[in-house]
């Protein structure tokens, strides 16, 4: 029996382990595919607090180094099914876990473009968060792919920030509200009905090819950054326990991480929240923690 | 003008700067004392994440540097007044300014025990912080002073980790509430009607005098750590706006650290809520920063 079963090896996830094992709970963290979550893809983390330009990479392995060295199980299984009776039962590939108390800390998946060559452009010049990124763009043109409400505020982020700014959509217009919103941006440029074909250069992002589907031509746009704005899916197929979501299937939690059923907890991008930042998230993983360790 | 004036140098006030230079905000810190806060103040800061055992002058310097870096304007002035017309107008020992968004970030004062050797212990045997320290006395005997949620929340904390724990309180008596509360914790023993006298210890505590008033008589208590647990104090009194506290003074609000007061916000421990933590204020300065970024 443990005290807490952890699902998700990311920031938030390790941190609640971190929280938990220095306050003597038995705890375990499954994590199905690679520890850190999307912050272990990233190339430069810039903006978090008190580790400047650290990669990804680093920042990750320090943080699961720090959880290892209080004796946090850490275990690379693919969670398959979670109920709950009286404790929660937890079934991995390999292996049944029951615990008083869980913590789903799954994040979610960044949506991509799908082009053949962008893995080898993320980090150079290609970017999923503008709050993580847009400053590396500074006085630089880039683009915005994506048409939700992440775009949106990626659009109203950048626009402070490069020096020209166009924002790719599918769509042949925007409704008024959306309009009314970005008039006052100033380097703002629209381009309507359009999709981005194919990533171009050496090292670094210089140009993107545009299919321009009005005109039925393609054309190439010299830009220096390009942020794909295309939101996040959460998964949570395998949790077989009724708890809250929002339509978009994040799961909603009050201020500390609490869900609707008693003793399930979830932190980080799993959650319904506007800032979704490594920061946030760890916070979040200290938060349920330590709520836990109240009991 | 400025589009943020940050009240509190802190990690809250410092990551709120980071952000919003980042996303080209203009923006000053302003901080009457030194930078960093109580964190600047902690010997070694274990559980911040993916810094592990990080001195709290070295994890504040880091986070200055990275401020710095990105242009933020910090200032060593005292506020004295600020009030809200239209925008926010902040006047300081030396200065004056005016903001559209103005974030409070001045945390609160930590209430130490006033015994005269008290600064040389700190770190050292004594700490404030049982979430933050608690683990560096796995297996061994302390002892927790105070009377309010801190102290029990301490209490609840520690009993899981040491081999004994003494509860220093003044009263004669504990309430039946809290007697409930504590009646499962193995490792507690409380004294009543005491107080701590004077630390011994060459270089950590060794051992502590209580006197205790029942009895008339003074002791030595053999502990290997003493947590103070009397709760902080928040000092609002230069805030001429009517913003909406809770009993003890913390300023109230939501999960976007929005006050009822429109654009000001407050991050960190001037806050109402449950854990104080340098990455919940770190968070919450991003959040705070994000929130503003987003008008």
């Amino acid at each position: 029996m443990y005290d807490v079963v952890i699902i998700g090896g990311g920031v938030a996830g390790l941190t609640a382990g971190l929280y938990l094992s220095r306050a003597n709970k038995k705890c375990v963290i499954l994590e199905g595919r690679f520890l850190g979550g999307q912050t272990a893809l990233l190339n430069t983390v810039a903006n978090y607090p008190a580790l400047p330009n650290i990669s990804g990479f680093d920042l990750v392995n320090n943080l699961v180094e720090q959880v290892k060295s209080f004796n946090t199980e850490i275990k690379n299984e693919i969670v398959i099914d979670v109920k709950k009776n009286k404790n929660f039962n937890i079934v991995t590939n390999k292996s049944k876990y029951i615990a008083k108390n869980l913590i789903i800390a799954s994040g979610a998946k960044t949506s991509s473009l799908g082009l053949k060559n962008e893995k080898q452009f993320i980090g150079k010049g290609l970017s999923y968060c503008a709050t993580c990124d847009g400053n590396f763009f500074k006085n630089q043109p880039v683009a915005v792919v994506g048409i939700g409400k992440t775009a949106l505020e990626d659009i109203k982020y950048l626009d402070n920030i490069v020096s020209k700014l166009y924002w790719i959509i599918p769509n042949n217009s925007l409704n008024n509200k959306i309009l009314e919103e970005v008039k006052s941006l100033k380097k703002l440029k629209i381009i309507y009905s359009s999709e981005v074909l194919e990533l171009v250069g050496e090292n670094t992002i210089q140009k993107i090819l545009i299919n321009d589907k009005i005109n039925k031509n393609t054309y190439y746009l010299e830009i220096k950054g390009l942020f794909v704005s295309l939101g996040r899916k959460p998964d949570l197929t395998w949790l077989n326990i009724d708890v809250k979501k929002n339509k978009e299937g994040y799961i909603i939690v009050d201020k500390n991480c609490k869900t609707n059923v008693d003793n399930l907890y979830a932190c980080g991008d799993i959650t319904y929240k506007d800032l979704k930042q490594i920061v946030t998230a760890c916070s979040d993983g200290a938060v349920a923690a330590s709520e836990i360790i109240k009991q």
